[in-house]
């Protein structure tokens, strides 16, 4: 075996009974009947929920938890997780009205984006929702539109800070960036929020993403928290909002670990005191995605072909890079690595290697390169793990024109 | 300037009037207004025309020509494409009904692909089109569907040669891989073929594509020509067709320089009289899609905001990644590079460079890094050329729920 090699991160959400994978309780081979066809995404409700409630657990209550929608846009998660998070965090129009849909109160959901285009703008400022600036521009075409509609718009800047998250997959501050308002042309822009009479609710400072090392991630939100009260200091407005984005990843690769949340809630809890003297009036928030729903979802796929072509056994599947673009290793990997992949109908190894690669004629397309599958027979259950997010809606479903995967929520 | 820098090769298919680039023979602005938003993909039906005339001309007549529609799935244009090719070649059912839609005969169409589904195969059999065999497995399907339906099926072998297309942007073939019969094995599938009474048309050899070397190109379809030649001693069946693929790459990056195709036409007219004695049933078949139509297509966005952060301009637009995967160097590029990228409404540069970066909150949505963009305003229309194949339908379209490309052809 292969005990010196980097392993995954142990499956924990589901259960294996009798060999066979079980999601949302049911046996895998029950849910593909159920689901009518592969290849299909399931995400478990409880598993979501637990994540909420594990995280809730160690965060102050003062500490309000919002779900980023663009991590997993299904409307039936979208309405689960409404039911559990103080906010949805949207990019845009078509989010919005999915997230309008579950019927939050619009005042709870913020939309960020750096290129939102007039009729977004309006969508924005119609429904109500808080509207993350990210230019003297924008917020120039927002206050025009609200004058328009006769509506105030709901603002707060995001700000572009002069720091970055270390060791995250998606920088997203620090240095020249397309994101936000640099930190130090803000109080310009404060200044111009102020005069255009806005509804200012605060500042979004987000500087990374998919990191799983807690000291970065709480070195980048100490830094957001100063960042926020100098700017706070400086202006003539008054902060409600502040959310410090997230950055909290999930291991998808062999030698990542999860991250215990623990310091991360007596961090916070150490910065709201002095953010109650300062900015008395602002709620703290996090914006998660991928934590929240990542771990939740499996992609499954089915073994149409097993193949063996000089020595190597290939397991061909009815699905591939076209439903599940970052397993294929193409969305902003630079090695490829493989995620946590199984026999869904048939857990155990026998220690025999397989890769499982999709319906495309592409070498791209390839969801598991020489891993422990070999024992898959023609009709098994491929299981990707770690699938909850940047899964259907992150990936090119018209590709080669066959059927996109199915969702479904259990 | 970076006169010792590569450049890209000069785009040649669209003339620029008063500094507008000219699309099908409308001014860039006009066609936008036209197609009635932003962003979108424009292919030119006359480019498209021209390269399939260029290739022809220097290709012995007796080779034909095949269109494979993967590449690009438009309708409009795979009804255009149908009227200037011998064939048609898709890759599930989906691109299987847009080839019928087109009224061509459907014993024109080939369908390859590793993992085709039993309704597909179905499909394909009713159809009456010819289905590239990936296994034994699957000529034992296509044999048991044949006669539920009381239809004979037409089926060519795909090879996966002992070979490879060097210095190929895709290997598809050389080694061990999930893709055609290997080669060692084909005698055997072909006396299975026999056995089974099916309607055999030949063999399909497909070695990779995407490259811009000629000789490498030339040197792996004379090796698919002498792997047939040697098959067909062996065969009890007679070859009708030898399709030997495409392997034509166009320049997307800098240095990268348009191929001369002369040289490949003398090359195939140099096998002709030995395949005439050896199968004198067959006819030679090319199989290209990206080399037909890839030159003919741009995509244009339009920029929304021009941001300048700590001192780098950013033209943020309302296209991205989601539409436009390749370029954002996302589809199966390690390192990226910039395709060549103007603005459309103002052609001539002024020397100053900005980044092109999309709607999405990700820094992998960028399609233009420090290129001589920075005299561009905003609501200018930024131009990605050599964008006519694996653009819209290889692109994450859902991604953050933005609205996807619109496609013409004009």
């Amino acid at each position: 075996m292969t005990s010196t090699k980097p392993q995954h991160a142990p499956q924990i959400h589901f259960p294996v009974v009798d060999d066979v994978l079980q999601v949302g309780g049911i046996p895998l081979p029950r849910l593909a009947e159920r689901v009518g066809r592969t290849p299909f995404y399931a995400v478990d409700r409880r598993v979501c929920s637990a994540q909420v409630a594990t995280l809730r657990a160690v965060l102050p209550p003062a500490v309000a938890l919002h779900y980023s929608i663009k991590a997993n846009p299904m409307p039936a998660l979208v309405q689960h997780m409404a039911g559990l998070v103080d906010g949805l965090d949207v990019a845009s129009g078509g989010e919005l009205r999915t997230a309008l849909d579950t019927g939050i109160d619009p005042a709870r959901i913020s939309f960020a984006g750096p290129a939102k285009v007039e009729g977004e703008l309006r969508q924005a400022i119609a429904a109500g929702v808080c509207l993350n600036i990210e230019s003297g521009n924008e917020l120039a075409n927002a206050a025009r539109i609200g004058d328009l509609l006769g509506i105030t718009p709901r603002v707060a800047l995001r700000i572009n800070p002069e720091f970055e998250l270390k060791s995250s997959g998606m920088r997203m501050g620090g240095g020249a960036k397309p994101f936000g308002i640099d930190a130090e042309q803000a109080p310009q822009v404060l200044q111009q929020a102020a005069a255009l009479g806005l509804d200012f609710q605060g500042f979004h400072i987000y500087c990374g993403s998919q990191s799983l090392r807690l000291d970065a991630i709480i070195e980048a939100q100490s830094r957001s928290i100063e960042l926020a009260l100098r700017l706070a200091g400086d202006s003539p407005l008054t902060v409600r909002q502040l959310n410090i984005g997230g950055g909290l990843g999930i291991p998808y690769f062999p030698g990542e670990a999860r991250i215990d949340p623990t310091p991360l809630g007596e961090h916070l809890a150490g910065w709201l005191p002095r953010l109650a003297q300062a900015l008395p009036e602002a709620r703290l928030a996090l914006e998660l995605g991928r934590y929240l729903v990542g771990e939740a979802g499996v992609y499954v796929a089915r073994v149409i072909d097993r193949k063996v072509s000089r020595g190597e056994v290939f397991l061909v599947l009815d699905g591939g890079m076209h439903h599940h673009l970052a397993a294929s290793g193409n969305l902003g990997q630079v090695i490829r690595k493989n995620y946590p992949v199984a026999i869904g109908n048939r857990m155990a190894p026998d220690g025999s290697l397989a890769s499982a690669t999709g319906p495309l004629c592409t070498p791209l397309d390839i969801l598991a390169d020489r891993m422990e599958l070999g024992h898959a027979r023609i009709g098994d259950l491929v299981v990707v793990f770690q699938s909850g997010a940047y899964g259907a809606s992150a990936s090119p479903a018209m590709f080669l024109g066959h059927p996109p995967a199915l969702e479904v929520l259990v």
